[in-house]
């Protein structure tokens, strides 16, 4: 179902991600914004890359109607009101917030709202929690598109969940959504004029539906099309939702996306060095089980990403959609 | 799968357990322990139930070496050892210490270990945060019995979760366990002599089975067979393994069970009036939904066991196995 794909420099094209979204919001908060769709890029995730700087309602179109701003501080808690800027840029002031602050609190905790677009990835951000050493939980609501179990209607975004534990090397992330496919999946696949695959969407009829363009009017599935998958949507739905001051369950386009996100300084329950060292361990452990085929190779939550992301740092050459790469403007 | 069950007096089924238990523990302990072994019965979630008492080693058996302790207390945290107690009596503990701090902490953790079985269903200790209007996470570390996607080795629990949101009305629940059966699921089976349902768990060499008992020598599945379920039973393995104190992904039988409590007091973040009504509002939301049938009739999480709950509250009647039953002197 994908399109054809060209390797660029990634310095050559976050040159010119940074030229686009600067127009728009200067060129420091543009290098931020153009970091989260990088980091994207170069993991493989592309439904959450440079697709998002093209479409009907573009990143760089958005336009700020006031400064981020913390709306309401607790002694272990944030809201951070985005006041409509890039919503790549508000999640990345609301991490920073919480690093800072989970070092003094030991558990801080961040409700996003009132941003722009979604934010990415959630594993960039989670990643730079654990990088400072806390387990960090990113949870983000977006427009609703998801039917709950058993019904047609769109309630629930394609929520994601993302977790990061720090560990004696690379943080551990586990990342998913709990729809069946992602909204810029979605996006992506009418964009190319490609079929999404069978059985992740309904048209607005409740009919199984391979069309990006039915699935957009129906809804899309949990991801395992049953009760767990719509119950841990609904979970994400008012954690960061209704928890974080934003809006739940509709399909109104304004202000659709909002954040939760959580930090947990491991030593307020155990050594901080043994959780990582555990964590390791137990790396070790799924890495060395048994396979049934006896072909020991075992991949953990994140691995592949983490090594395309690695290979491109290590190469300079990043994969991009040529489609993407033309709406850009990055070739012809 | 199921064997015959009987409909008896939950009045007298629940002063039996007591009698057994008080032998055990004395009667205030066994009251509690009973309790919750008696909700869920009356839910229907039987693998969590009365079951408990049979087997190779019984929960009455269990023999504490010590107190129960809070070995560990921060500012909003805690760490408790449950000396071998009962996991029903020590998480109960451990719930009633969250919901008291969190009251000032806003967010609080429990992390819980060194207690004896399990602890029974999570929606019991969650739902009592919810009622006390703090949103509940629960989850729970057991004997590794689960093998991570593309594995055949067990390396996680069964590793439920749990989540509690306080609502206008009653709190709303979701419970899962992260596997395709629970680890009771797998002791009823055997104990009723019954085959399990196809593709919930591999035996030794990796090879679907029905039979219970190769399934203990095997291992279990993900619920979803696919690397989300895998992630989140991973996810449950940290939290309520490794950072609650406890074991992680081994197979010992000793202290096996640990468990990890978070509660949230939702007027850190937001209006805590407003978020009940917005949750109770997602509820309506949810229950208007359409369905393809247009038979207007979606059950939300927990709602199923919540309405048998409350049909045995008003009838005084449970509906519990004939085996159990036996095997605990109920009934001849």
């Amino acid at each position: 179902m994908i399109g054809d794909s060209v390797e660029v420099k990634a310095e050559d094209v976050n040159n010119k991600v940074v030229k686009i979204l600067g127009k728009s919001f200067g060129k420091a908060k543009a290098k931020r914004i153009a970091e989260v769709l990088m980091w994207s890029e170069m993991c493989g995730i592309k439904t959450q890359g440079l697709v998002k700087l093209t479409g009907a309602v573009p990143l760089q179109n958005v336009k700020p109607t006031g400064k981020i701003t913390i709306t309401k501080k607790g002694r272990n808690s944030s809201v951070i009101n985005g006041y409509n800027n890039s919503g790549a840029l508000v999640a990345q002031v609301g991490v920073d917030l919480a690093i800072k602050r989970a070092k003094k609190a030991g558990i801080y905790a961040v409700g996003i709202n009132g941003y722009n677009t979604s934010t990415g990835t959630l594993s960039f951000y989670a990643n730079r929690i654990a990088d400072a050493g806390f387990i960090g939980v990113v949870m983000a609501r977006s427009i609703a598109s998801v039917a709950p179990f058993e019904s047609i209607d769109p309630l629930f975004g394609t929520n994601p969940m993302c977790y990061a534990f720090p560990t004696k090397d690379k943080p551990l992330i586990f990342d998913m959504a709990t729809s069946a496919l992602t909204w810029y999946g979605l996006v992506r696949a009418k964009m190319l004029n490609e079929k999404i695959p069978r059985g992740v969407a309904i048209d607005k009829n409740g009919n199984i539906t391979e069309e990006p363009v039915e699935a957009l009017e129906g809804a899309l599935l949990p991801f395992d099309k049953g009760y767990k998958g719509s119950g841990l949507g609904m979970v994400v739905e008012i954690f960061a939702g209704i928890l974080a001051g934003g809006r739940f369950s509709d399909t109104e386009p304004e202000n659709s996306a909002s954040l939760f996100i959580l930090a947990i300084d491991p030593s307020v329950l155990v050594d901080a060095s043994e959780f990582r060292s555990k964590c390791s361990e137990m790396i070790k452990r799924i890495k060395s089980a048994r396979t049934k085929s006896g072909n020991n190779a075992i991949r953990l939550p994140g691995e592949r990403a983490h090594e395309a992301y690695e290979r491109c740092i290590k190469t300079g050459v990043v994969d991009i959609d040529e489609a993407t790469l033309r709406a850009i403007g990055f070739i012809k």
